[in-house]
This record gives C-alpha cells, sequence and structure tokens, in this order.
C-alpha cells in the first residue's frame, strides 16, 4: 500500500500542473519518508539539500552519510561525502548525483519545486527538461491533514512532552539555574524517545522572561515567586510535539494566580468551540479578546498545524480563512503576558474530528497554578 | 576597522571576478557575523535562507526574528514572518525582500554564490542583474586561516569542551543510561556558555558501539568495562569546539588497554609532526600507518579544520594537497577501532603558529586508559 502521504505529494503537485514534485526542505523530506538529523544544523558534509522527487516512483539525492535513511523503494544517488577517494568540492558532487537523478527518473514536463528551499543547481538542471513551478502553498494545505499513521506519530511526541511536563515541578528549585532544570526536563523525553532528539520551544523563568513570552534555557538562578514557562516541542522520528504548562515557586502573587486562572479559562473556552467548519479568524478572535478583556497582551499566533514540521498552516490569527477540518492536528497556546507580572501560557494538541476535537496531549491543565 | 572576516569574503569573490558576495549557508553567515540558531532545523518562519550581501557595505535578508542578530552597520532587509498583518506564503516575502536588498545595494556585474545553498529565487533575481559564479572554493580557503578574534572563540569553544570532558567520569557508571551520563556532560558544556547550545559529536559505550565509530547518545545501559567514546563539539556564539577522550568503566581488557596505548601514542607523533609547510596528505599517511600497523581500523579522516561550521577545508585525509599554514586551527582525531575490542578516540584542537603549533584544548590526554 502506498504511503498516503505521497499520494498528497503527488495531488499537491497536479494543483500546479506538474507530474513530478521535488522536495528540498528537510522537514518536506521527513514527510515523504526521509527522516535526516536537523540537530546540528545543515551538514558540513552536503553539497547542496538532500532532495526528494516524486513522480512515478521515489528518488533521493543525498550525501552518503543519509543513504541508508532513504524510504523503502527509493532509488538512492548518494554522493561521496565522508569519505575521501574524492576530494573535489561537495557542490559538484551533489549537482551530478542530482543530474543523474532526475535523468534516471526521465523528468520532463513540469516540476513542482518548494520556492523557499529549492538551490539554483536543482533549478538549472530543471530547466534543461522542462518547467520549475512552486508548490509550496498547496503542498503546504495537503500536509494539514493527516493520515492515521502520523497521528499515531505525533501521539507518541505529545507522550513524550508529558514526560518532559512531569519532570518540571520536581526540577524547579530556588537558587537553581534554569539549565540545571532543563537538563532533567529533556532527559526525560530523551528517555521517552530512547535517544538524543532536537527539542524547540522555551524554558524560561522570572517575571520578566516569562513576560517577554519565550527563549532558552540560561544559567539564569531562579527564585521563590517565579513563574516558569515549559513549552517543550522534541522531534520524535520526523514528528514534533509541542505543548507548554505553567508552574510557579512557592506560593503565586496574587496577581499571577489570576493570570493564570484567566489562561485557564480561555483554554476551557478552547475545548468549547475547536471544531471542524469554522476558520482560524473564528475560532481565534474570541479567545483574543478574552486575553484583552483580562488587561493583558497575546501579541503571538494562538495556534498552529504540526506535522514534520513544528509550525505548519494553518495559522490560528486574525485573518486566517482556513476552515479547521477533521484530520488536522493543531496546536493551541492561549498565553497571558504583563511587564509587571510575568507570563502564563499551557498549551496542548487537539486532533480535529468529524464533530469536534480530541485532546492528543496526554496531560491534563489543573484549574490552579501548579506549584514548585 | 572592519572585522578581517568581511575582507576576507570579499577577496574570495574576487578570485572569481566578482565584486560581490550573497553568503546564504548558516556557517557562512555566521562568518560574517549573523549567528542565528541552527539547533531546530531550518525556522519555519523562514521563507527563505538567510542572506548576507558583502559588497560596498553589508545587507542581510532575513525573518523578522533574526533581525537584531544582524552584524552592526548592516542594512537590515526583514520580512514579517511570526507577525500576522499579512498571511501570503512566506517565499514570496522573501524574495520581495531580497529584491529590495538587491535594489537597493545597487548590485550588478558579477555576484559571488555559494552553490551549495544559494536558493532558485536569488539566483533568478541575480540574473536580472548581472551574473552568479560559484566561490565556494575560494571561500573555504579563505575562512581557514583564523584571526585573533576567531582564535579566541575557538578557544572558548574548546574551554567549554573540556569543561565537558571533566564531567564524563563521574557520569559514567554501571547499569546506568548514556542519555543519563550524556545529560551531566552536555550541562558543564551549556553552563560554561551560559545558554542552550547545539551539540554535535558522540556519545558511545559498549564495544560494538564504539568499534563502529560514532553516535548519538541513547537509553542504552553503560556496563562495567565498557569504553565510552566522548566526542564533544559544542557552538557558541557561532563557532564550534570539537574533542575526543576515551575513558573506561571500572578496569578495561588487556586489549583495550592497548588500544588505548596505542591511539595515545600515535597522539604524541602528531605533537612531534603537525607544523606549516606540510600537505595534509603527508601529515596523516604515517599516523594512518601507525593504525594500521597496530592491528586497528580507522576508516575516516584524521582530522579537519573548524570554525563557524565544525567541519571545514582543509581535511586531514589521503590525498589532501593543500599546505598545512599558520593561522589555520585544526581537529585532530587518530581513532583505533576493531570489531572484537571497540574503539578509541581522542582528539584536540590545534592552532597553527609560524613554526609548529599551540594545543588550544586546556586538557591532557592521559597515558594510560582514565577510568570511571
Amino acid at each position: 500500500m502506498t504511503d498516503p502521504r505521497i499520494e498528497n505529494i503527488r495531488a499537491a503537485a497536479r494543483e500546479v500542473g506538474a507530474d513530478w514534485a521535488l522536495l528540498t526542505a528537510p522537514d518536506s523530506c521527513a514527510y515523504a519518508g526521509h527522516v535526516a538529523g536537523i540537530e546540528t544544523g545543515p551538514s558540513p558534509f552536503d553539497g547542496g539539500p538532500t532532495a526528494v522527487l516524486v513522480g512515478e516512483g521515489m528518488f533521493v539525492t543525498c550525501n552518503e552519510l543519509e543513504a541508508a535513511l532513504a524510504p523503502k523503494g527509493a532509488e538512492v544517488f548518494a554522493y561521496e561525502s565522508l569519505g575521501f577517494s574524492d576530494l573535489t568540492p561537495l557542490p559538484g558532487k551533489y549537482a551530478a548525483a542530482l543530474a543523474r537523478m532526475l535523468g534516471r527518473a526521465g523528468v520532463r514536463g513540469t516540476v513542482a519545486i518548494e520556492a523557499a528551499t529549492c538551490p539554483a543547481a536543482a533549478a538549472g538542471l530543471i530547466a534543461e527538461r522542462g518547467e520549475a513551478r512552486a508548490f509550496d502553498g498547496p503542498l503546504a494545505r495537503a500536509r494539514a491533514i493527516k493520515g492515521a499513521a502520523e497521528v499515531a506519530a505525533l501521539r507518541r511526541c505529545a507522550e513524550a512532552t508529558a514526560a518532559g511536563h512531569a519532570a518540571v515541578p520536581g526540577a524547579l528549585r530556588d537558587g537553581v539555574a534554569e539549565l540545571r532544570a532543563w537538563r532533567e526536563v529533556r532527559l526525560a523525553m530523551e528517555m521517552a524517545a530512547g535517544t538524543r532528539i532536537p527539542v524547540a520551544g522555551d524554558f524560561v523563568s522570572g517575571r520578566e522572561r516569562t513576560a517577554a513570552i519565550g527563549g532558552p534555557a540560561t544559567d539564569r538562578m531562579m527564585r521563590v515567586g517565579d513563574p516558569v514557562i515549559a513549552d517543550l516541542a522534541p522531534r520524535i522520528d520526523g514528528y514534533w510535539g509541542d505543548s507548554a504548562t505553567t508552574t510557579v515557586i512557592g506560593e503565586p502573587s496574587a496577581a499571577l494566580a489570576e493570570m493564570y486562572r484567566r489562561t485557564v479559562e480561555i483554554m476551557d473556552r478552547v475545548r468549547e468551540t475547536l471544531r471542524p467548519g469554522i476558520t482560524g479568524h473564528d475560532f481565534d478572535a474570541p479567545l483574543r479578546t478574552m486575553v484583552a478583556a483580562a488587561g493583558y497582551a497575546n501579541p503571538v499566533h494562538m495556534g498552529h498545524g504540526i506535522g514534520t514540521s513544528v509550525h505548519e498552516w494553518p495559522r490560528l490569527v486574525p485573518g486566517q480563512e482556513a476552515v479547521l477540518a477533521p484530520g488536522m492536528v493543531l496546536m493551541v497556546e492561549p498565553g497571558c503576558y504583563h511587564p509587571e507580572v510575568g507570563g502564563v501560557r499551557v498549551e496542548q494538541m487537539f486532533l480535529m474530528t468529524e464533530d469536534g476535537h480530541e485532546v492528543l496531549s496526554p496531560f491534563d491543565i489543573p484549574a490552579e497554578m501548579p506549584r514548585a
């Protein structure tokens, strides 16, 4: 049985009149089944971005270290990189492998490309055989509806975030650096994954840092009374989890406890209103109004899709005309921020169903602010 | 005073007849002074790779989240990304910003580009104004000679690796998962940096995993008698550290102790022979012979340059005709591997001087195998 994701890629290509699609973003390659590491940036052994060609069959151009990662059934055009029998520069080896791949696949006519990442080298080779046409929009929309295997992958990521959040209260302590607490939270997620994993998100403590919404863990000493936002986004086998909790060390100030309660009220409203058939705009607007009515700011999105990218279409923001649909997996992350109080954010993962939603994040948002 | 790195970029561009250089790889942008995060892959808020234009002045096209990272004096063309006043797709916003930048800079004639990463969108815009010409080779060679500020940055990275290695023996224990030990080692480096940092490298335990040279920390339980290779490569403020030690839990077998001694002998030879004026090939060859003569395998490079990429030109491998020169910073990492014994690798950072070298890694390689 064909991976339904490959059919989605083909359908998106057809929307721009193309029989072929050339994927060059790491998250799109992961969507096509080629999951490469991202945690240390582009590989110094790359002569160009790994390229997955989908049409009549599947083909992959990548450096030799990634050859074993190619999806089953794909024909691989790997070029020497860590090896040293040929010390010519990698971009030339990459372009040669790409040319072999396009020739072997018999590419001609229109090729759908990703405008943000398609390298000039690939565009030039395609121009010799036909025409390149961007399909970023159609691909993003096709990726938004998740298949059963994708939902299972995202559920596993959500479970890893829950393991991370469970480690938060025990890791927070007066006089301890954020990084020391972060170490425990990260370990819990890595043990859930069984290996080192990339983790995006935020780990910020104190009034000033939480009011600024996000940032990485630093050597800042946490103190009694500090709110701590843990926004955890691990990548496991190419898919991402995401979710946020806010915890206080000791007792919250009255203002902070109030801010927390208001945020939970908004999340309660999310559970009442999130359903297919409404636009992103109409879902976002009343929540945004609640934040403002409570006297807080929230200058960022209310949520977003998630999959092989931690942040996918559709964004849940003002002006979003896209209609929410069954099969979408959405992060919803209401937050309240105030320079004199700090910040509170809670976030869970939701699978859109035929008539409402299912919460994929296996943890609850307590009614009162959690204390460490 | 102009950053000498900018002069190096200009000189490399002139080698291909260009008055302008457009940098599009994250490590090249970091070299030009624009250090963006890499730890979670390309940003979902990018419409294309951040581009630094160097010519008469400096110009940067990037998403709005990176605007504050642009080097001092650069004119920034940031496009909306996390914001949501305009929900049109990011690649269009990126291309528009790039076009504004090229127009404002008055680019015409030949533009040096990075073949591996220059996006089709940028190549198209350049073609309207002149001609794009790849300068990956000249740029790599120009980057190999480090200025004083770069050596200081690399020294700081080497110090962070030393902090990591110092944490290794205390973190290794029978019945403990690699990931639990890795957490302590990583924390030591992150505390040295003051914040979360990307870390490349390897953390492998046991005969089988060390014989396979490398890999990330996993949930494998470490056992008495296991060798553990810690190859630590943190990125701090855009520059990388790198270095390796091998430790045994408890007592090494006679074969493992012997493998360690042989590896140290090779590193002793490195200290005797590493000097400017010899080719990479001539430096590598006798070391490689020592590995083979001892009955071990080492199928990988003997070392490599390091800077804003963890792995830079020149590679220290057979066939490398490049001559080692003062100002280069080189990693040297002799290793011995055998399927029935395991693997041992030691690695330090060397600054090439006028008549020899200085070891930048502030830790010693003990003559006998370190024990946890």
